[in-house]
């Protein structure tokens, strides 16, 4: 909330707060280091972390944001190829981490998390987009075109030049040229 | 949302986003002036703007920030009194707004509007307190009240000394004395 974009503007968000429904659902001791008061984490916390999204995000639509999300799916095999050469890639080695390798034991547990996450905020005016992501091209085409299609949903135009203002800019062209 | 105080931390926010329901409602123009995409400015936008408030609360208080509202009311008559002697008091001069005196003018407006944000923004966990304010020692007495048995209601204890600790303090303690 605090870093959103003012009306006008874009923003991007890389995780944002869907984490919260992710990686601590994954892993609940990171519920418990969130030191929420203990009458906060009932059985239902996230059923309710999904309505706070949808709610926000709705306040979002309402008051003239365009959010779209997007949901980069690799492979199982894919995600093997790109750690394998984060480790023989000298010019990668600087990606690779042990944690990220780490949750790949988890794989079957975030698909989970995820395909229910998608499920329970994906709405008409905030849609998800659940995009192919072993070839980059493929995902960068998607992307593009969703952006793109947004934007012209917009129909904007550059702002009317009324009567008056023409004969001003007229008036400036004449003093311009006449001044050499 | 820019402003709220962090977890165990109390804020005190004067009017806040409940003006969005209020000054706007009485003004119109107000709302024109917000620049709001046309598509947003529905009949049901006050109803959207109670739901959108309800819902932010909702997630405040599943976070663990507790939330008190105070509504002060102060009579006609009262209001009248206090704008009179901003003007007859030099030293409450700098008090005195002719815009406050305008919108006495629209007196009636403003009981619906506060009536109908109260009605629709009160909740239970999220309580409206609506406190007379024509005696200012009263007005203070309800909201101290209301903020301690907020506090207290959170029993909240010192952190429990663990005997290793009451070991440490009396060996510190022991140090202390030894060196006058």
């Amino acid at each position: 909330m605090k870093c959103l974009p003012e009306r006008g503007r874009i923003g991007i968000f890389n995780r944002s707060y869907y984490e919260e429904t992710l990686v601590v659902r994954v892993h609940p001791e990171f519920l418990a280091g969130q030191k929420l008061p203990q009458e906060c984490v009932s059985k239902s916390i996230w059923t309710e972390r999904f309505q706070d999204i949808r709610c926000i995000e709705r306040y979002l639509h309402r008051n003239g944001t365009i959010v779209r999300k997007f949901f980069l799916h690799v492979s199982k095999e894919e995600q093997q190829k790109r750690f394998l050469a984060r480790l023989d890639n000298p010019d990668k080695n600087w990606k690779y981490s042990a944690s990220d390798a780490k949750e790949r034991g988890f794989w079957d547990d975030y698909q989970e998390a995820y395909e229910e996450m998608i499920r329970e905020s994906a709405t008409e005016e905030s849609p998800w987009y659940v995009v192919p992501a072993d070839n980059k091209w493929f995902t960068r085409v998607v992307v593009a075109a969703a952006v793109i299609d947004t934007l012209a949903s917009l129909d904007l135009h550059y702002p009317k030049v009324s009567e008056a203002k023409r004969k001003e800019l007229a008036a400036a062209k004449k003093a311009l040229l006449a001044n050499k």
